[in-house]
């Protein structure tokens, strides 16, 4: 990937929320100004994940911080959250997850009821992800100094054998898959924080996906070209990465995004498109269009993968978009957001 | 090592500022919570980084969180700080550190100019630690959720052939070695924290220690049984837990330990005993006595090793025990601290 410093953010005087927002001012910041401090080729690829040799074993390197307010929502918590985020991003490499550190900063009065609660989330979220933390540092500071908890995990990985897998490997024909259905962890975080009463249930997705993603891989790995799990920024900014890294264009049939009646609803009354919330236990494979119907057969066996659908296709011409068939049969662009969405939401 | 539930932790409601101390309810919250959930062999060890086989490639992986306030400070910054903590961490395990991870958490509002500092001090940190930061993740939190800037960073290094160091390697007869003066990170941080005017410059001994540390090992590694570097709590701490670890005392002799008139100056002003002040960029070596002069004499060609010398020794008497032989002849014992110190200072 080109590394370019974009002048304009040497105008900015202050780092704004929307620079940790996964839209393109974040992107700036990390090319304006992190990439211009720290250019390893492995940091410039700007994927989840870095991939690394030892001898000649192929392995990958994640790392990820939560700040998720609050900590506990329907459907999991920070500590869950921390375990699968950073156990994704492994996944989206192709790798197995095998070790994971702890990094915990907790505020002086945070309730011991409380750590051991996401201590359990962390542990049945390692057994689930099969993996284990193996090392940790432990931090309190003052009152004041940090608003709870903030955990971060880091993680390593063994990438499967002949497995090679970028955010950047969409070619024109390629199905574009997800998972599941989209948007719960944004709307569960969102309406727990604003203490928003709903009818019915909506839980986060939050979940590691190594059950799921590894046979996946075993049986349909070379066929898939691009992995990626749409968190922060959500389905829209995902897919607007990989167009970009690709160049490569990507079309979206509306009618056939899954979301929810409740996240449906809910994102209409707050103002939210579900295309742009993030999900903690989905991700989005590019894949070869011939293999579609076996790997959806094949997915919807899995955990965490039942509603697995076909969302759109990738396309020729004008490189690097993503586009949407609407409903009503037009077609829209749907842009990398700029500025912050969902503060604090993983 | 043996974990037991400590049930006095279990009385608590809170977390406290002692809870991340390093001293002895820094241990009682990590085996009574932490490893009570996280049961991982790797994790029970405590050890500063965790030792792992990829195929037959031994790795050490390691992790650290920096909280430090100021984030700037004489000798040093929190990005200089957290690449030397990680670093230092894996050559304590006798690894030569290959790659960094970079989670930072910053607050909205913080000064561009100060983060582009410090990712100069981060750049210039890895390269002479010889490693590289290749993954990283960024969040942007509100005005007030966090204070300032927390970094986290992990390493992956990779363990020397023919080397096995422990905490928990001490034997009688072994000599007890400092890389060089003790105490200059702790007063340097909290003299810039308390605005003090001091004459002449206490600047923070924060280095990563790569150049000198893999090739002391290279030569003298077989005669290592201990390595450990001596941040929160101090040399007091850290040779406790080298003690207790392995069921040995060790007798430190109050006139060789290595203090600069400045250092000891400000400690007496401000109350601390710079044996548990934490030192960022100095080390412990339990040695074979025979190799003590031969090791002291290659450390002094080495950088940030000029002023190393022996500390002490290991004795059988009392295991576990730290013990110090004063300047007047008499002997007391140099305890775990309960509470906190300093909090923030790394």
């Amino acid at each position: 990937m080109e590394i370019s410093v974009m002048p304009d953010i040497t105008d900015r005087e202050h780092i704004t929320l929307a620079h940790g927002s996964g839209g393109t001012k974040m992107h700036e910041l990390i090319r304006a100004e992190i990439l211009r401090f720290l250019d390893s080729p492995e940091l410039a690829r700007l994927d989840d994940a870095a991939e690394l040799t030892i001898d000649e074993h192929r392995i990958a390197f994640s790392t990820d911080t939560f700040v998720v307010k609050p900590v506990f929502f329907p459907g999991g918590d920070i500590g869950s959250l921390a375990v699968s985020g950073t156990v994704n991003d492994l996944l989206m490499k192709g790798a197995r997850p095998l070790w994971l550190s702890l990094g915990l900063v907790i505020e002086e009065g945070f309730p011991v009821e409380d750590f051991r609660r996401i201590l359990g989330s962390i542990r049945r979220a390692c057994l689930d992800a099969g993996t284990s933390v193996v090392t940790g540092d432990t931090k309190v500071v003052g009152k004041g100094d940090i608003d709870g908890i903030c955990i971060n995990t880091s993680g390593i990985g063994s990438i499967l054998p002949d497995i090679s897998i970028r955010g950047s490997g969409a070619v024109p024909g390629d199905a574009v898959l997800v998972s599941g259905d989209i948007g719960r962890h944004g709307i569960a975080v969102m309406a727990e924080r604003n203490h928003l009463r709903l009818r019915g249930n909506i839980a986060s997705d939050a979940a590691p996906l190594t059950r799921s993603v590894i046979p996946f891989l075993e049986k349909f790995g070379g066929a898939v070209h691009a992995l990626r799990d749409p968190t922060r920024g959500g389905v829209a900014t995902t897919l607007n990465e990989i167009a970009d890294a690709s160049s490569a264009t990507i079309v979206l049939d509306e009618a056939s995004i899954p979301v929810s009646s409740q996240v449906r609803a809910v994102s209409d009354i707050l103002g939210f498109d579900p295309l742009y919330l993030p999900c903690e236990g989905r991700f989005l494979a590019v894949i070869e269009n011939d293999a579609t119907s076996d790997a959806l057969a094949f997915l919807r066996e899995q955990a965490h993968c039942t509603d697995a659908v076909k969302l759109g296709s990738v396309t020729e011409k004008s490189p690097g978009e993503v586009l949407l068939t609407t409903l009503s049969g037009g077609r829209r662009i749907l842009d990398m957001p700029s500025g912050e969405l969902l503060p604090r939401i993983c």
